[in-house]
């Protein structure tokens, strides 16, 4: 593997998810795979769960880590090709991506949309431009439009806890929020389950979010949450804002939080969600506190998404 | 030892105290203990020499250790059990708790007190609440009412430096500040001093500024500096703003600040102060540059205070 | 090599830069000699490319490194002998670097030059007063003045790239900018270049930009930069504020930019520049996006640099 930005990266996701259970029963297995590598974590935006859970992978694997943020570092970069650079940008791309390809073996970055430009977001301008650029592979830890390290632990997730004698039923059920979210771990939850293929798949929201289609093709869509969750094994609880009416919140969310009333059409549902959560507004206190509740394995998760995503790159070098 | 935020969680401390100075003179005695574990600090509130010398510790112990800061990293809590989160809190501790202690083997939090409320500050909310609902052993960093790992450096800076002979006279002695200044390092140096019970224990300041009693009794208390400093053979010299009138600057400092004029009435006293010092407002330049002072003893032993208490906990996993 | 603060702490130049060689050829050759000891590294003015290359030296030497930043990680410093600290400084010197000194074995420093007072940024006061007050080596990671490592790097980077039989031209050319901006690069190349001893030099500017004599005694100094370029095997571009009208941009810098026409004189010329570099202002995308280009290959000599430095300190400690 020699980029992880999608789920189009992995050649096979079950042999990818199993790798990674495998580093869970036994997490020092490759400590030398990793010996005398580096790993620059490059963040646009802040993370923790994300930051915390790669630097552990890298740990595991016996690698050196190093994280700085842009911007907030001080470096402030341009993009543009032939820009004269007489105003707040620091330093091209074209020369920062060379020296972090002589610093690192891999980068790993995370980028944000601005949810104002549908199509640079969708093109994935800042992490495309670095990938042009640069000479080590890249890991993207959450990009403008998708968030693959979260989805891998989401599949990792539904793979422990899936029955064991039938296709689960998965649903994608939109939650309400207070600010404008980014599609990517939705669009990024709904291509790693198609491309996983082992579920039957819903997405349910209001009118007006419907997510890009090359992300939900394949899946069932509804406007109609109860019908949706009517015997749901896994419901994937994530609000984003509208795709159409681009970054837009076109709904108060009234009705939409996911509780145990709604859920007694699904006695037996898993509930997910990729924290943070907001409780009582997507998800209530009774589901999260009670035993329907995965969020804290999919989060544990994380750490064996990234060391099987690392241990796959590392092997490739 | 199965959490470290009071000296109460120490069955003894002289012991506790010899392990530091073993690890003094040994600082790699047991860099096999914690090869595999993981050491999350946490922080409310910035910090260098806590931060510093507990990362130091760690690495000794052969421990791989990660820094994180709450808020500027971007992880703002909510606490209250309940809480419908429509404002500004992105994640409750009850979710965060889980996920921190898959990724930790043990969790370093600093908080601190708003000094306004003072049954929150002293019910030690924030920590608690971390207690409460984590599964990993927890080691303050310093929290709204105490600084034990500060005081344990304090206490084997005492050992070091004790008179041979005869039971030490130790003198708390308030100090001058130009800002409203937590009671915790006083309490903290209060409680351990008393529960080490190897000194006679004085403290000194205006009036106005009694300390918690809980962490006082069995101290000496008087508002006369001068009568309190009369042979003493340790002077730990600290601001802080008023328990009873909470959090507030009740005296602007005339005549409390430690100088040589006043030590002679204790020639062989040697001074303590926990660092930051404000110079010629707490203590003057000629002590501070002079052979009494132990402040860099008390800063170095920070290292072997932590490592003392972090060898503890891991052998307690 | 007790400090590495400036050329002159360096007594011969072509086998520290040997040293760098042999580790840009076996990078773990010496990953014992660090064992056990501990960089710090302090920033008062962040840092990215300074702060990785020496992460990564020490990492490769085997070195633990912690980095923190004065001020933003809540540090600020008092340095005036005698003073009431009543104000907005929180420690003082004199009681920080003792600190430093009992928790690291290497102390990295990056400071910066005012460049309202000449006086006090020309005698490195900053620096120096950690010089002063601390008893472990202090290794430079740009100060007010000078940037060695830096400096060091581009002499690797000539001895790698020079003409085989014949004594190089090098020449340093002044570039625009929309800011002031130190003179410390230049200082700095200037001093190793004159130290170096192997190369003709020759610096070229507008008038009034002529940098201070200590550094650039021994160079060819002209305003005429097309007679300067002439034959030039090197070109190295740098901006810089006035040294004599301190800190002032005196010239707009119409016609200074390094683009090809003006190489048509040096046909052979590689071409310089310490990164971040504004494109377009400072130099064309032509000459960067080009086979001249040194750029990238002066940024990956960072590490070498830095490593032999740490090397030649761990040695001598």
């Amino acid at each position: 593997m020699k980029q992880f930005i999608s789920a189009l990266d992995v050649p096979g996701i079950p042999a990818l998810v199993q790798e990674a259970l495998h580093y869970k029963n036994n997490p020092l297995a490759d400590r030398q795979l990793g010996q005398g590598k580096r790993l620059g974590l490059m963040f646009f935006n802040p993370s923790l769960r994300t930051r915390l859970s790669t630097q552990i992978a890298a740990q595991q694997l016996g690698m050196e880590s190093i994280v700085f943020n842009a911007g907030q570092d001080g470096w402030a970069f341009e993009f543009a090709d032939g820009a004269v650079m007489n105003g707040s940008t620091v330093e091209h791309i074209k020369d920062a991506a060379p020296v972090l390809s002589s610093y690192f073996d891999i980068l790993c970055i995370r980028t944000f949309p601005g949810l104002v430009d549908r199509d640079q977001d969708y093109a994935e301008f800042v992490l495309q431009q670095f990938i042009k650029h640069i000479r080590i592979p890249v890991v993207s830890l959450e990009s403008a439009t998708l968030h693959p390290l979260q989805s891998l632990a989401d599949i990792i997730t539904l793979e422990e806890h899936k029955p064991a004698a039938r296709r689960p039923k998965v649903v994608l059920s939109w939650a309400p929020h207070i600010k404008s979210i980014p599609q990517c771990v939705s669009n990024s939850f709904a291509q790693w389950v198609n491309a996983w293929g082992q579920a039957d798949f819903v997405i349910t929201h209001p009118e007006g979010y419907e997510l890009a289609e090359d992300y939900t093709r394949g899946a069932q869509i509804t406007h109609n949450q109860q019908e949706a969750l009517q015997d749901a094994d896994f419901v994937y609880v994530k609000n984003w804002s509208s795709y159409n009416d681009y970054g837009k919140v076109l709904h108060d969310g009234a009705g939409w939080m996911l509780d145990e009333q709604k859920l007694k059409a699904a006695p037996a549902a898993k509930v997910m969600h990729c924290l943070p959560v907001r409780r009582n507004l997507e998800l209530s206190d009774e589901i999260l506190d009670g035993p329907r509740s995965l969020v804290s394995q999919q989060a544990a998760n994380r750490v064996w998404s990234a060391q099987a995503v690392l241990s796959r790159i590392l092997k490739s070098l």
